[in-house]
């Protein structure tokens, strides 16, 4: 008998995956009394506790068989009627509850199109930069991932148009965008789609963030403008709660029966007992009055990041002041490297992402991303005021 | 401006993935009145629905803002613990906490096993038959499956020596296997265990029924006997209840890290506040009391079925009793095609599940599914004797 101490062979694709950068930073900042602009995630004080509560209540007392059993793999379909409601009376999207797939976060909803969508070499088109998470889920189908040129209005049409042969799809993010926090304004969103339709180049739109707007909603979705050509995905995580893992994919008729197959097989269907809750939390127009608490809330953190950063690093950095989300992005002098000054920003008691881990291809290794939604304002700026310190002994 | 009434181009894999048979039968099957015996569902009468509520509530007073927020990939670090610990006590598993993946069930850890370990064209292998849910995770990996030569005690270990060469791994259910319920014999865990070591073949175990015995706990796992060369999977879907979702994988520490990216990739975690609550049900043993009042209702269960196919198919059929978890696999007359049978039981009042789908290669045509555990007693009889009439009237 032979001894074999490792008998597995890697597939190919296991040789491109790589732990997340993000997730490796921020163990760096994993230090007490830290102030860590770092996070991606959403305000745990946003959370309908109460709300949930009362839900998995009643959930279990009305239909604890149902909640507890194996389910559809399209989701439940009260859940699905809820959600082809909402994104036509908010996002202009003409949808059928048949089209909705329910999804374990929308980060599933990402790893299925790069499944049903990417062979091996073929172009997938990106933002410059764009969010990590859709990199990590499309490099296991090796894709070719081309980052268009962009700007604070999103790509820029005429890149889009000349790169789209042959590319599989784009993946875009028109709304307050992880990292940048840009938003597409209407003449870009009508002049992208234009492009993409004009070269038959589907769109995957990507779009957690578009509810938390914080003066006026932004234009509406890609999709509705282009139905047939657009996979669109939303979540629960950033108006509800991220640890229920519920998001949902939009899809063509013509390609959401793949979508459905690949769901099947990757987790036969997302928590059943979870859709559920949040149907029975949302059902009666609850959003209607939660998510305007969020939005002010968002809204006097970013005031306070804006007024830190305009104190203490106006001149040195550059931004624009974003509408909605939860992220500033910086654009510190072009010689500073933001890997470099992160273990001295930890050293000064603050931490941050630099934006490097965000590009696709060659970085700006000059950009930072701050979140301004989960540390309170006062240490908001003294976060800021510390990273002003390291960044002018940089300079 | 081009019409494109559909952009998207499907992967190659995508034209490998099908709907899943068995979820096309169940469509026929579903007339009211009807006695199915074609559901692969556990009884939603073991469900601990009270422990569930109040593990809500605890959780939700106790921890709400960590329950909701995004967590770990790794998943519930006291859950993983919880894991480990009880593998070490049933199934004679050395495992640190750090080898624990949490799943989102543990059809999640068949495509994260795909996903790490199967190139286009690399030949996986399987028992026949063999988990149907298994044939659709690899798919779109896009295997060459290759169907290994078994009985009733589980695979030939000759022609899984014979086959092992450049194979990724064979896939195995020692225990009470769905759709055929057989159970490998201590003998034959030993003799397959080394000629997988001998040939330096990688073995995934899927492990959903081991708990599911009646009289005696089945021999120990494969993955006890060679904890470097086996991929082991659990779930909390029939012990629990399947719809929260949670699987578990156990890996060598050399595979971990890339399942590791493949899981964060996939769906980022596994819903924290699904695992929490499951942590909460259990941690205080409550599975040690639980688990027997399934055993029991299965065994009963199991008795009806039993005494029902002697009393109308014997004879007519064969099958082997099963000795734990949820089947009884029937083969008829050599000439019977289930798939012909299956309209005429459901027009006599009853269903079953045709042994064919379950064959990664040439089907045995004759064979057929029957779970023992959702219907009461004297429906079984029912279904059986309907079952044992217009079987009688195709012979």
């Amino acid at each position: 008998m032979t001894t074999n101490s490792n008998p597995f062979t890697l597939a190919r694709r296991a040789e491109r995956m790589n732990p997340s950068i993000i997730r490796e930073i921020l163990k760096v900042t994993e230090k007490p009394g830290i102030v860590s602009l770092a996070g991606g995630l959403p305000s745990a004080e946003t959370f309908p506790v109460e709300a949930v509560r009362e839900a998995c209540a009643k959930v279990l007392r009305e239909a604890p068989r149902e909640a507890l059993q194996y389910a559809a793999s399209e989701g439940f379909a009260p859940l699905r009627e809820w959600v082809a409601a909402h994104l036509k009376q908010h996002q202009g999207m003409d949808v059928s509850p048949e089209q909705v797939l329910i999804t374990t976060g929308s980060q599933q909803g990402l790893d299925l199109a790069g499944k049903v969508l990417i062979d091996t070499d073929t172009r997938v088109l990106v933002e410059t930069p764009t969010y990590l998470g859709a990199l990590q889920a499309f490099t296991p189908y090796e894709p070719n991932i081309l980052a268009v040129d962009s700007d604070h209005e999103g790509p820029l049409p005429e890149a889009l148009a000349a790169a789209a042969a042959g590319a599989r799809f784009a993946y875009l993010l028109p709304n307050f965008q992880n990292p940048t926090g840009h938003v597409y304004t209407e003449a870009r969103r009508a002049a992208v789609v234009a492009a993409a339709q004009s070269k038959g180049l589907p769109l995957v739109e990507d779009n957690p963030y578009g509810d938390l707007w914080f003066d006026a909603p932004p234009p509406l979705s890609l999709a509705s403008r282009w139905p047939e050509g657009v996979l669109y995905l939303g979540s629960f995580s950033k108006v509800l709660a991220p640890g229920l893992r519920l998001g949902y994919v939009v899809a063509p008729p013509a390609l959401y029966p793949k979508l459905l197959q690949a769901k099947q097989a990757a987790d036969l269907h997302t928590p059943i007992f979870n859709q559920r809750v949040v149907h029975e939390v949302i059902r009666n127009g609850m959003l209607d009055t939660h998510v305007p608490t969020i939005r002010a809330r968002y809204k006097a953190q970013r005031d306070a990041m804006q007024a830190a950063l305009a104190k203490h690093l106006g001149g040195v950095a550059q931004w624009i002041t974003p509408v909605g989300g939860m992220f500033f992005w910086l654009e510190l002098p072009a010689h500073v490297d933001a890997i470099a000054l992160l273990p001295k920003a930890v050293e000064a008691g603050m931490a941050f992402v630099p934006g490097a881990a965000f590009y696709a291809a060659a970085p700006r290794k000059n950009t930072l991303r701050l979140s301004f939604v989960t540390v309170p304002p006062q240490k908001i700026e003294v976060g800021v005021a510390a990273l002003a310190r390291v960044l002018k002994e940089a300079v």
